[in-house]
């Protein structure tokens, strides 16, 4: 997706290849291709290769630098990712905060992710203009590398798609009110004919019938089977519609 | 969070139990603990116990199941993934979407997932009142299980912390998975019995109509209600329900 093209995902000192290969595939299903490694401990690694799956083209394009300041270089806006909380006051934002900004801005974008073990240090939170703080369970702590990644990239397509121009979703059509009206007396009359209700009273259950029918919202297509079911079922009952007048009912 | 106890995961067939450790670890990180399996193609086993990392308290709890019917027959609400479109009319939602509808439903709900190779398929999804697409980068292609299920927990997190006081809108408790599926044995047979279907045929038929049903959403009164109608049209088709065995169709 164009409107993603300038974000770059940047991870500092990644221990597990796995991690790295993880990372790209997140990425890569979500729309986003440049992945800069900042002094990674192993790679390339066969295991980074085996997890990045189809998405072996981003590792291969993946940059290696031996600083953050290289790694950073081209970027304008750096967003951080942190589960620590710092004394330093710190812009704080969610993922779906930071895809806003990301999105937003102009020029090459970082969403930057620390190490395994430890997340960015002082001096990497330091370059940051934003922190994300991803909402975990407090009682459980934080997600994993490749989940994160994972959880930033997803925010960040969905805001892309947001701001785009969304594809019609093909929409259903539901049944006109006209048509839902003509099968609605049609379905009373077929509710007498087989004794389910009697003329005049019952009102309460067909209002509920109605609510029913029109929660489920059926179209056109829909609405023929049902109408359809009903003639097959006052056929089974001896009743002729064609021989009816729809203000008779089905015992007439 | 109180607000999330509610909703179940659902694993259907997932062969590598690397999955289902990386599942586990994805819910707990956002406050998810019921887990539920069927058919797993190896469960307990050592390589999901350590991918679950610390969440091993989930995978101790998980449920596994025989079958489906089994694993969702306490569910009013039961919400699939899917990477495929379908023929079939059916709710599409992004996984905000179905975050929303999760949170906002009473009774148990259920986010299903099919296998890793093929997703759910067609009777799993016959089950479902909505199916969640994640939209990830068209060239690419499907997020994998793990991921998937991380971001549709992320969600749920989200927007539970969005709602977080909901009143609750003692909405009426749509009827259980099980009770649907009583429903549509019986609705079957019915069109069978007044030959608007025959017996081995109309699948498709008989799934635009689960389809439409499920949509609607009925309560426990309002089943009652249809079951009373089917009734009185097997009745009227000259069938006694009382001398069939659910196996046995309408015209035997």
């Amino acid at each position: 997706m164009e409107s993603l093209a300038h974000i770059r995902i940047v991870l500092d000192r990644t221990s597990h290849p796995g991690n790295i290969g993880s990372a790209a595939r997140a990425m890569k299903v979500m729309g986003l291709f440049d992945l800069r490694l900042v002094r990674p401990g192993r790679f390339p690694d066969a295991e980074a290769t085996a997890l990045a799956s189809s998405a072996d083209d981003v590792l291969d394009a993946a940059t290696v630098h031996d600083t953050l300041d290289d790694a950073l270089a081209d970027c304008t806006l750096v967003i951080g990712t942190s589960a620590r909380r710092r004394s330093i006051e710190q812009e704080m934002t969610d993922a779906r905060g930071a895809a806003k900004k990301a999105l937003e801005a102009g020029g090459s974008v970082a969403m930057l992710f620390g190490c395994e073990r430890s997340g960015l240090d002082n001096p990497a939170l330091d370059r940051c203009h934003a922190l994300i703080r991803i909402p975990t369970d407090p009682e459980y702590g934080s997600l994993n590398l490749a989940q994160a990644v994972q959880v930033v990239c997803y925010e960040l397509r969905m805001t892309a798609l947001a701001s785009a121009p969304v594809i019609e979703s093909q929409a259903r059509l539901p049944a006109s009110d006209r048509r839902m009206g003509v099968f609605f007396s049609r379905l009373e009359r077929t509710l007498q004919a087989i004794r389910f209700s009697t003329p005049g009273q019952d009102e309460t259950l067909h209002r509920r019938l109605r609510r029913l029918f029109l929660r489920a919202r059926p179209d056109d297509d829909e609405l023929n089977m049902l109408n359809g079911i009903l003639s097959r079922t006052l056929k089974t009952a001896g009743i002729d519609e064609r021989k009816q007048t729809p203000e008779r009912n089905g015992d007439g």
